[in-house]
Formats: C-alpha cells, sequence, structure tokens
C-alpha cells in the first residue's frame, strides 16, 4: 500500500471540527446539540449581498481576475479608508477566504524548516497552515490571569532566531477575545522591522469591539513598514458570510505582492457568486455593522454572567471578537466535550465546545480550557450555559 | 527588506495568464482579443444550476461541511455510477476546484524532494502545484508526431526512483486533447501496483470526446487499485462554470481520505452558493451535455480546416477535452504571442494563445507551440485563425 506523506500524518486535526462526527451521533438519536464550538454566526447577511445574487443575470459562471475583480479592490480600498488604513487596490489580493490569505503568505515567504512566532493560545488553523507550509510555529505564551495580553517582548525576542521569517497574531484574537492595543501593536511592529522580520496580522474581527472606550489599531497604519506588513483579512464574520470564502491579503511590499500572485494565478480566481455578495455587502449602510456588533455585546455580557455562576468555571473578559476562553473544572476539557457529545443530555438538549489544547501549539496547556463561541442568541446562550452546569454536576460525580 | 522564499521565487509563472497584461494593454487601445488562451467555456451553464441560485431562500452564508454536503455526494456518486464508476459519497471529498484536489493530493502523498512522473506536456499548473508542495515534476516526454499518446512503458519505468509517489495523468488531456485508452489506463495502473505509486487521473473533461468510437475509462474503473487509484474531477469545464470553483478528489483508499480531510477542515469547506449550483446542475437533462459536446466537436473540425489552410502551421488532432497544441512556423512562440498582444492587430482585432513552453517541464521543449482552446464560437475561431494567418505573414517579414 503506498503511503501517506510525513507532512500529511503530522497535520494536526482542528479542534473545532475534530468532535463533529460525534455531534451528529448525538443528532441522530435526537439531540439538539447547541454549536458554541466554531465561530458560525447566526445574524443575517447584509441584504444587499443576498440581493445582488438572487437578481445576477449570469447565464455561465466564467473565471474572475486571479487577484479579484477591479472594482471589488476599488470597494475594499474605500473601505479600508474608513479605518484609516490608506491601500491602493493594487495592494490587495482577493482570497479564498482568509484561510488560502494565510497559505499564500506562508508559502511566499517561508521555505521548509523556517519559524513563525505566535503568541499563544492562537486560532487553531495557524498550527495546520504552519504545518501544510513545513513551517515551524514558535509559541510564547499569553497568560489566562493577563486577559490574553502581549507577553513581554523581551520573552518574544529571546525566541527570534536565524530561521524566524514572521511574527503572526490575530486582532482582535481568535479565541481569546483580546484587542490588541495601538502600543502592543507598535512595539512589536518596532521589534519586526530590528529584526527585518514580516509583521502578520489576521485582522477579520476588526470591528467586533466589545469596550466603547477602546478602537482597533491596524498593523497597516504603523509608518515605515511597507516592507514589513501583511493584513489577513475575510469577509467571513462582518457579513455573516463565512460560507463565500471570500478573503484577502493585504500589503505594500511589492516582491510580495508579486509572489502571491503566482500563488493566485496557481488556484485560476475566487469563487464568482461569492464576490458578487462580497462586494455587496461593502454598500450595506453603517447601521448594519453597528447592530451586529452590540447583540454580540449583548451576548458576551448574557453568557460571561451565565457562565460566572458556575462554580469552578473561570471566564476570560474578551473585549473583541466573539470568543472567550474559559476554564472548566475538569482535568480534561476535551474529554469532557466528547462526553458532552457521547453520554450526556439534559432534556435532548446538550452543546458543543471547541477543546483549548489545539489552540496552543506547546503540548500540556490549555487542558482544562474550552473556546466558546457567543454566535447564539441570548436565550441559546443561557440554556447552554444551563446546560453546562448541570453536565458538570453529573461529570465531577459520576 | 525581509525575504520572499525561494519555493515563492521558483514558483513558475502560469503560461495561461502570463500575457494577461499584455492583453489587458491591447484592450485599453481599443483593441478585441480573441482569448484561445485560457479555457473558459462560453456555453450557457445548465439552467437548473442558475435558477436554483437566483432562487435561494439564503438569510446569511454559513460555512458547509468541509467534505461537501451528503446530498451533492450521494448526487455525484449517482452521476459517476451512470459512467461506469462504483463510488460511495464517503469516498468523495468536495474541493474548491480540481486545483485544490491536486493540492490536497500532492500534499497527502509527497513530502519536500519527493517526485511524481507526468507525460508532457501537461496542464502547465501541474508545475506550479508541484513547486508549492515542494515536489519535483519527473517528466516523459510524448511526441506532436504520435498525436501524443502514452510514451512507451519502458521510458516511465526507467524514470521510476525511490523517491517517485505517483505518476499523474490527465485523461483527455489538456493541453493535447489526446484521449488516453483503455489499454494505455490499465497497462500504466498494473506499472504502479507493481511500483507500489498511486497513479492519479484528472478527468474534468471526461465528457469532451470528439469521436464517436472512443469511450473515456476511468482510473477508478481499473480493478485492484482500491488503494492507489485517485481521481480528480471538477465541474468548471462540464457545465461552463469555472467560476464555481467546485471539484472533487475521489479515492477509496481510507488513509489518504482521512489525510486529505485534515486539509479540507484546514480551509474550513467549499462555497455555500458554487455549491447549490454544482449540485443542482447534476439534475440538467442529458441532452444538455450531448449538445455541449456536439458544439466543441463542430468547433474542433471548423478550427483544425482553419488552422491546416495557414501555411508552416501543424495542429494536433484532438480526440478530446477542447484544446490543441499547435506548430507555428516561428522560433518563439512566446515572443510571437506576446508580439499579437502588443504590435499586431487587423482591423483592431488580435488572437491571445497560451505559449506551450510552460506546459513543458523539460526546458527547451515546445518553443514553437502553443495550446488553443476551442472555447469560442465557429465564427470567431474562423476570424481568429484569419488573425493569425495575417500575423504570421507580417512577422516572419519584418
Amino acid at each position: 500500500m503506498p503511503l501517506i506523506s510525513k507532512k500529511g500524518n503530522d497535520l494536526p486535526e482542528s479542534p473545532i471540527r475534530k468532535l463533529v462526527h460525534f455531534a451528529d451521533e448525538a443528532k441522530a438519536k435526537g439531540i439538539h446539540v447547541h454549536h458554541l464550538n466554531i465561530g458560525q454566526p447566526d445574524i443575517h447577511a447584509p441584504k444587499e449581498a443576498m440581493a445582488v445574487v438572487k437578481d445576477n443575470g449570469l447565464d455561465l459562471l466564467p473565471y474572475g481576475s486571479s487577484e479579484g475583480s477591479l472594482s471589488y479592490r476599488k470597494a475594499l480600498s474605500n473601505y479600508y479608508a474608513k479605518h484609516n488604513i490608506s491601500i491602493n487596490p493594487e495592494e490587495i489580493i482577493v482570497t479564498t477566504g482568509a484561510s488560502e490569505a494565510l497559505a499564500f503568505t506562508l508559502n511566499s515567504i517561508c521555505d521548509a524548516g523556517d519559524e513563525i512566532i505566535i503568541p499563544e493560545p492562537f486560532y487553531a488553523n495557524y498550527n495546520g497552515f504552519a504545518a501544510a507550509a513545513s513551517v515551524q510555529v514558535v509559541p510564547v505564551v499569553s497568560l489566562f490571569d493577563d486577559q490574553f495580553k502581549l507577553p513581554a517582548l523581551a520573552e518574544i525576542e529571546a525566541k527570534i532566531s536565524s530561521k524566524t521569517r514572521a511574527i503572526l497574531l490575530c486582532n482582535p484574537s481568535n479565541p481569546t477575545g483580546y484587542l490588541y492595543t495601538k502600543e502592543e501593536i507598535t512595539a512589536l511592529g518596532k521589534l519586526a522591522l530590528k529584526h527585518d522580520l514580516f509583521f502578520i496580522v489576521d485582522e477579520v474581527y476588526r470591528e467586533f469591539i466589545h469596550d466603547e472606550t477602546m478602537e482597533h489599531f491596524s498593523v497597516l497604519e504603523l509608518p515605515g513598514m511597507e516592507e514589513h506588513a501583511i493584513m489577513i483579512d475575510s469577509v467571513s464574520k462582518r457579513y455573516s458570510m463565512c460560507g463565500a470564502r471570500v478573503g484577502a491579503m493585504v500589503s505594500r511590499n511589492k516582491s510580495l505582492l508579486a509572489t502571491a500572485l503566482k500563488f493566485a494565478h496557481l488556484r485560476l480566481s475566487p469563487a464568482t457568486y461569492a464576490l458578487m455578495a462580497s462586494e455587496a455587502a461593502l454598500s450595506a449602510p453603517e447601521d448594519y455593522l453597528k447592530g451586529v456588533v452590540k447583540e454580540y455585546t449583548n451576548r458576551k455580557e448574557t453568557l460571561m454572567k451565565a457562565l460566572n455562576d458556575i462554580d469552578g468555571v473561570r471566564v476570560s473578559n474578551p473585549t473583541g471578537a466573539f470568543y472567550c476562553m474559559v476554564e472548566l473544572p475538569v482535568d480534561n476539557a476535551e474529554a469532557f466535550s466528547k462526553w458532552l457529545l457521547t453520554d450526556f443530555n439534559l432534556d435532548q438538549e446538550t452543546v458543543m465546545f471547541a477543546p483549548a489544547a489545539g489552540f496552543y501549539s506547546t503540548p500540556g496547556y490549555g487542558l482544562k480550557e474550552v473556546r466558546i463561541g457567543f454566535v447564539l442568541n441570548e436565550e441559546k446562550l443561557k440554556r447552554a450555559a444551563q446546560i453546562l452546569k448541570s453536565a458538570l454536576a453529573v461529570y465531577n460525580n459520576s
């Protein structure tokens, strides 16, 4: 029998999707599963986006430009300008989700064995994209007790080696919900510049801020970082359009753009319908996003209150995105999460979490933690917390 | 300035898209460009596919299953059964185009430095996907004089080394239009089995056969190859839905499927709208595809007749797909193709070809050849041949 590659064998399983099989089995038994494991928004997409696809006049589906249509890139450029980010359409490559933007980035700047530094816990698929590109993730631990703020610069600098190619962040962070400050981004930018490293920031949750006194500061706002700054973006969360698979890689570095464009040519083009929807979404009134963010902020408050009411449960306080890290009074959060699907229900309902160990690169970290996405309405979140409370009582007494 | 990766620098430019910039400049000058460089069908997609998207009732765009919805995979399984291919839905992973199916395959079976054997000329992006996965392409030359039939088995076997992981084919072939016979596929299958190699066949042009006495024989019809056979598929050409970006990787090898599924989890899911369209396309009446193939066969005959009328031009006789290889009476077909866009027009019209050197892996091959896609109607193809004839007269006398 022919062998599977080492790369394929080593590729970690997604902690967000690895328990899906058990959830499917629970559903087959008639149990309702509350999905808090995945960042799948339940809020309506902008009606402009949905309408343009319904009203499309296409008779066939042609390839588009590999880099995305100029009209969409111009519209994106205008959108970024409203966020204090000055970017030309030529500096944007439209991708099949943020996933592909990250893959293009890693492949354009790293060869096998190169390293990237990432504060952990981090979006689990960063591990996967790094493994797929044979790149080594070098983690620097952020602490639950510090609300996962940026680790000390000296700690990060100590991890830089001759193989380091970039520092990577998600801001605000998936999975912690931490919003990095202008000061943190600026300091990290200086460090990247000092060591001539790329500074990649995944900013797909830019608008999702739960503290009115705070503002998002983009890596592209840093002066003097034209060759070093790379921004990753996506329409998935902003517009409840995860299934569009439309993202972007944005940079002012011409060599990098030319290289990424070769990878873009290779996969031909982004999806036609999804691109139409993404462009139309940009014409939604400003109220749309304000309403969406307000809804997530309300959910966050409801969820935190409900979780804090459960003995032994600790919750991080997310200032951005729509996730929080939750420490559970169990030895192994993955075993517990699996048990919730296979052996527990409260009146035919259960909950699904993403075990947090997969969001760390260092073995042994996050074993008692799960990531919870507040992507269900407040009533459902309260009910999910109730189910968790009952489940913990049963689990810890059996 | 931080460096671009060696992998990124080494990635070849797409010969199909590398002259796009010059075409854009020609268009800006008001010149109409006949695009024979790209496999972009101009025929209507099945109306069932277009209608289901227009009539969709979605309020937001959720992620789908990473492997594609079960209903689509069941429908695909029924479609394959009609082509004498017995495949379960569990043996199909839906991908973002055939491009991603190929990337998943290479990453699942190859590590850096591994080799795959491909008869050349081959679909140019195979070079790119191999380079992106740090895999070495080992070409075996197919000859224009033999209509690009399979090279002798002994020649192929001589290329097998301890690093060889797979043999890869496109059947019928892009760029040559050659339809490999049941005997050729069977012999190659035996060779793969003897050396315990994967045998990957890209069958996206399965239905496009221009000789009624011939039939397509799938790699999945080979007995005893359950662990070794991998089929790559796509809706792009079959249904004029290149912009859907929906393909599939099909295999009966459970370890391979499990590994590819990890790569699929990593990029989350295929695009939602495109998947709806692809599933609906399968319900189009059989007459749809028969009509499409008949149209391409007519075009092929018209194009060949017109090209054979030009002095010094040699054309391969494609029995499948919708491309032919054409040898031009010029020293360098790429320079000529560029000149057509930058320095020539016949009454404000010109033509764009894909220079064929990029479809070979061996330097120096295909220098006088271009790939022509017969993806325009017969009148336009005649006109394109007329433009080529005039252009050659000017080029070779200047």
